[in-house]
């Protein structure tokens, strides 16, 4: 049985804690949430009625840091999902770091540290033989890292283009359909709670570029860091400029491509009828494979089907710890 | 270093043995190629120069039935590349079963003996510890069975909805830019090589519904044969339905589904934004998933890319055997 632990206790946090708790996947005993509040621990496993809506709102809380869960042996699995800080990655890089260094397998949706830190990461779970998994990271629950590592691994990767934003997508998708102008489909999409109060990272295109990022290193070994991306964001675009791309058959969509000439996100016409042309909040990727060709892959980006991800890693290092115990 | 052997010498098994030759995979010798003519066997392993246009051209071609590789114990996997036959699955179910029982992996892009004796099939090889990959009989070169279960096994699937015949894609396609008649169409896909002379079984919906079967039976254990799928093809498809539906928003798509009322296959109003409207040769596949939600690949359903899906899956029983070996 793994010893399960989850720090970060938002969104996703709360939901998986709850999914464990419950028993979603065989082989895996939930013993820990933490958030910047503190811990709950149970060595015999947490139950669903030990989950409280708000950590601090527990009796069992130790106001102490999440770390105590990684260093003192209390733990074979680490689920990261603090909030991606795209600065340093901190304190998720930290967290990430000291659990390899300690031989604990890792799956996080956190992309900070994933895009600032990829090779170094990695090197580091090799050296201890631990996994560091991150399907979640990019594009919510759509399988875009296991798909061409477990499905597609005698074919060669050459190309990667999508859409991997859904506020900017929704918003796009907005002036599109119903010829909004970019300020009302914004606040529109802040009051449903798809764009943020700050909408910066998702209108200049630097969420795309993270994302890009992580896909390029993890799927082609790019070794690229977000310093290497071209980016253009949204904010330049004009109602008139997607009603004339919608007159002959287009939109505008913002794209983000890597290829041999190097990682770009900028906002691209797009053929209606092109499979990568999707709205609403979806994302799609298209990848271009040496014997394949071209792939398309699409579904809701972020969310609830981010825990589908984070379901599907744990399951896998499950699946192969028990290999390995085996042998 | 697996011994591999191809049966079945057309348009995917000379491309398959051309590159399996080069070296395309590691760790994997074709020491075989057979036809309906004959073989030709080389232990050490075959070359390009080894490799004719046509087997019967081959001086080394041993004029005798293609078990002989199988039988005489000298071949590790074989890839089974003889074509569907939806009636009893021969030639390729005699060698598929022959295989399996000798402890034989076997890797097929053949649709008739997995449709119609998976379950069978299956059990012989738990039974043997040998492995049964058909990636290639459905979608092409699109990952839809490994997809499932190496990418989202911790998830639920719950249907399947998909435009799975490239042939009449093309001619609803076709129907729906050009306004063309469905005989028109159809005289168009023939002279290009989509369609075949005679296009009965693409057109009746019997290919969308043995690909249906497989990916049912595969994915949601559905235990059907082709004999429970309720079958509606597109001969009935009129310019004037599509044109209708046109004006809508929408189009008519040939879709088979999969869900708790059974599998059928039938043409489908599908609007036009919807992530499943590809067009052309297109195939799509919608799965809806417990968590995840909606989630569709698209990709050339056939051809060229097929010969990714058996390279993947060979790739697999290379790995899975390396594996084992250690333990």
């Amino acid at each position: 049985m793994l010893r399960c632990v989850i720090i970060g206790y938002g969104f996703l946090g709360k939901r998986l804690a709850k999914l464990l708790a419950a028993g979603a996947v065989e082989g895996v005993k939930l013993v820990g949430v933490a958030s910047s509040k503190g811990y709950i621990y149970e060595e015999s496993g947490l139950t669903l009625v030990d989950l409280p809506d708000e950590l601090q709102s527990s009796r069992a809380l130790k106001p102490s840091p999440a770390i105590e869960l990684i260093d003192r042996g209390l733990t074979d699995l680490l689920v990261e999902l603090t909030p991606t800080n795209i600065r340093d990655g901190e304190p998720g890089l930290s967290h990430i770091k000291l659990a390899l260094e300690h031989g604990i397998d890792v799956v996080t949706a956190n992309k900070g540290p994933i895009a600032l830190a990829y090779d170094e990461l990695m090197e580091l779970a090799e050296e201890t033989g631990s996994m560091l998994l991150h399907e979640a990271t990019v594009g919510g629950g759509i399988p875009l890292i296991s798909l061409k590592n477990r499905c597609l691994a005698a074919d060669e990767l050459l190309s990667i283009k999508g859409i991997l934003n859904g506020t900017t997508n929704y918003i796009l998708s907005r002036m599109h359909f119903e010829e909004m102008t970019l300020e009302l489909a914004l606040r529109e999409a802040q009051m449903l709670g798809i764009a943020e109060r700050d909408p910066t990272l998702d209108l200049e295109g630097i969420d795309t570029a993270l994302k890009l990022v992580i896909l390029a290193n993890s799927l082609m070994n790019a070794g690229k860091k977000l310093s290497d991306v071209k980016i253009k964001g949204i904010t330049g675009i004009t109602s008139e400029a997607i009603a004339a791309a919608k007159e002959s058959g287009m939109t505008i969509k913002l794209i983000g491509t890597a290829d041999e000439n190097g990682l770009r996100v900028a906002p691209k016409l797009v053929r209606l009828n092109d499979p990568i042309c999707v709205h609403g909040t979806l994302n799609a990727v298209s990848f271009n494979f040496k014997i394949l060709r071209r792939l398309t892959i699409i579904g809701e980006g972020a969310g609830e089907s981010t825990i589908s991800a984070l379901l599907n890693d744990i399951y896998e290092v499950v699946k192969a710890r028990a290999r390995s115990s085996r042998t």
